[in-house]
């Protein structure tokens, strides 16, 4: 089940993009696409950034050091397989994979950077996957960007997807995105993985920061359950083919990025693994916007708060007693307000005179419900978004394997 | 459902406490005691611990400041009713139960510690209880501690307490304990509360020492879901009344001191919330004690390993990833060695040669798990005591008040 997510409509093309996506024979069900290619105009400036978890899978190793080496022309990815936790046969097999691509369309194996998602500890089928590589390269088209969201999808129950236009000049700069997950959660099939294309014009350096600054409040703003995947990655091209020029501080362009990026982490959440709720938990007036960010996932991973989200139930003291035990440098519970939605709970620590269970069991029984914790301690703020605790969680969890 | 627990048989008397336990009609049960009294000889010493929660309940608040200004002669537990969330009229509530127990027993009122645990942002039905204490002080007697266990439970499913003695300098020294909690989760029902006494002569500050030590591997090495109560409390208490001097540095003393410890914050663990497995996380060769512990925690927490260890999965690649992102100050995935039970799952970061799932089932499948992880940094280590994430812990924490 997902909430209030529905597949994008369509998607529209990145001058200097064209991808493909085909069934290669790594998903069991030959219904289902398992292989995309994106390619890039020789100028596109590319930005990435990759999982902080220390145990990263085979692609990411080699992607990072192919980034760093050359200008990426292709990103080869695979769903079903994470071709992780299999030491150094796996770095040879995505290395396998990229030299096919390289070998099929005449650049170099370090221009093609791998991707990949899906279960633990196998190996890739590499044969299948260089086998299926021609007829990929052969199919490239630029309208393909929703046949590639659903070529990248494993747990997730709908393609995620969204396009901005913006004129720049007296230009129109297009920017499309798509994106799999349902959950941070590792290291199974729910890996995330976003790829963001635009034809504005950015110099690399320019295009990290624009990525940086929105993914801090964007991909890295979402949580399901605190566990993080070994393959995470974000990326985002720029082809420059559209002719506007802009940086990190144009703020028309980084407005329309920042709403796409959001977008899109926020169907990661939609979609989120057993969720029945979204749930956005906003802490402000904190000492630090450090501070409102360690508060804000403090009760977005209480499995209790989440328990209590899922059942409806306006648990004030479970969320207050979350609040209380985040490590942050300062709080005084006696200043606390916290509201379900516009309905004020506690005002400076205690239950608010006008408050009324039936109040809280109205905006718990919503399906999207903000949480906000004021702490009268400061500037500093922070937004999180995240889901409940249901049994299917535990369902998804709990069975994947067997 | 626990595992692999049982209710104590009996409990030693120690020499200078007496307690009694009755229902007050605090609980809707009438079968099932509310209220009890534990009352000290005037000679003995307490030390205590108390949440770290900034969200602390009203007893908390009035125990802390009766604690600093008198030794304590009476200790006055309800379960039922946390006390918490309560605001200013929680703490008159606490102080009017215990000027009721100073004016029956002649002590003063702050030489009484209250003490709840229950349903939080409900007054106390102080009346009831003032009607009850009359008579709880006629009952006290020494050999009322299993009586006194059952009294302080709540969602317990089982009383927990343990006794131990041993002779010290020709004289038979007695500890016993009691605690209840199945979960450090709050704020419902699942506070925990310890109660351990000995008839062993300590000074003040040698007593804090101890129970310090004891604490640091025992309550507060367990983990359910990771939230912490508004009302943790752990009291130690010495009579004095064997003779037998001894302080933190007298192995024989703190070892047993400490077996009571940690046999009572495992009994807790053995009756966690919804848990069907009782899960020993070890974090071994760690750069620091420091690192070792926040790794311990880290994988003690993920949702997803404690999924897996309720689907009885033997998901590796689950507990690697959570020891990828745990916070430590140095980590190399490349050394790290993992074990179930004494089954080498990941040598030096990669599969074991000879490891197969069957034999990781085999473990997985067993009610008491251990998982090592071994760093190969220094000299660091830490135990942490958990349990899985099943259904039933959605169920007991998102139907609790409905």
């Amino acid at each position: 089940m997902s909430i209030g997510l529905h597949p994008p409509k369509s998607l529209l093309p990145v001058a200097g993009i064209r991808l493909s996506s085909l069934h290669s024979g790594i998903k069991a069900d030959s219904s289902r696409d398992d292989l995309v290619l994106i390619e890039l105009s020789p100028d596109s400036q590319v930005a990435a950034v990759f999982t902080r978890n220390r145990f990263c899978a085979a692609p990411v190793t080699l992607a990072k050091q192919h980034l760093s080496a050359e200008r990426p022309r292709y990103l080869l990815i695979n769903s079903g397989n994470a071709n992780a936790g299999t030491g150094p046969e796996g770095l040879q097999d995505a290395q396998l994979c990229c030299q096919q691509v390289a070998g099929t369309t005449g650049v170099t194996t370090q221009q093609v950077l791998p991707f990949s998602t899906g279960v633990i500890g196998a190996r890739l089928p590499v044969t299948r996957m260089t086998h299926a590589i021609p007829a990929l390269v052969e199919s490239l088209s630029p309208d393909q960007w929703l046949a590639a969201a659903h070529g990248i999808m494993t747990t997730d129950t709908l393609p995620k997807g969204v396009s901005r236009q913006l004129q720049i000049d007296g230009k129109t700069v297009t920017i499309t995105g798509m994106c799999k997950g349902s959950g941070m959660i590792c290291p199974d099939m729910a890996t995330m993985l976003a790829y963001v294309a635009t034809d504005a014009e950015l110099s690399q350096m320019d295009l990290q920061q624009c990525l940086q600054q929105v993914v801090a409040t964007s991909f890295n703003s979402i949580t399901v359950d605190g566990d993080t995947s070994t393959n995470d990655a974000c990326l985002l091209i720029a082809t420059g083919q559209s002719g506007a020029q802009v940086n990190p501080g144009h703020s028309d362009f980084m407005s329309a990025l920042h709403e796409v990026f959001r977008q899109l982490a926020q169907s990661i959440i939609r979609d989120g693994e057993g969720a029945t709720k979204f749930v956005e938990v906003r802490v402000e007036q904190a000492a630090s916007d450090e501070d409102a960010r360690i508060m804000a996932y403090t009760i977005a991973h209480s499995p209790l708060v989440k328990t209590a989200l899922f059942a409806s139930d306006a648990n004030w003291g479970r969320i207050l007693a979350a609040a209380g035990r985040a490590p942050v440098s300062q709080l005084d519970i006696d200043r606390v307000d916290l509201f379900l939605g516009d309905v004020c709970l506690i005002e400076n620590g205690n239950p608010h005179a006008d408050y009324t269970e039936e109040k809280g069991t109205e905006i718990m029984q919503q399906q999207d419900i903000v949480i906000t914790a004021r702490l009268k301690l400061g500037q500093g703020e922070s937004t999180i978004w995240t889901t409940d605790l249901s049994y299917d969680y535990i369902k998804i969890n709990a069975e994947y394997r067997s």
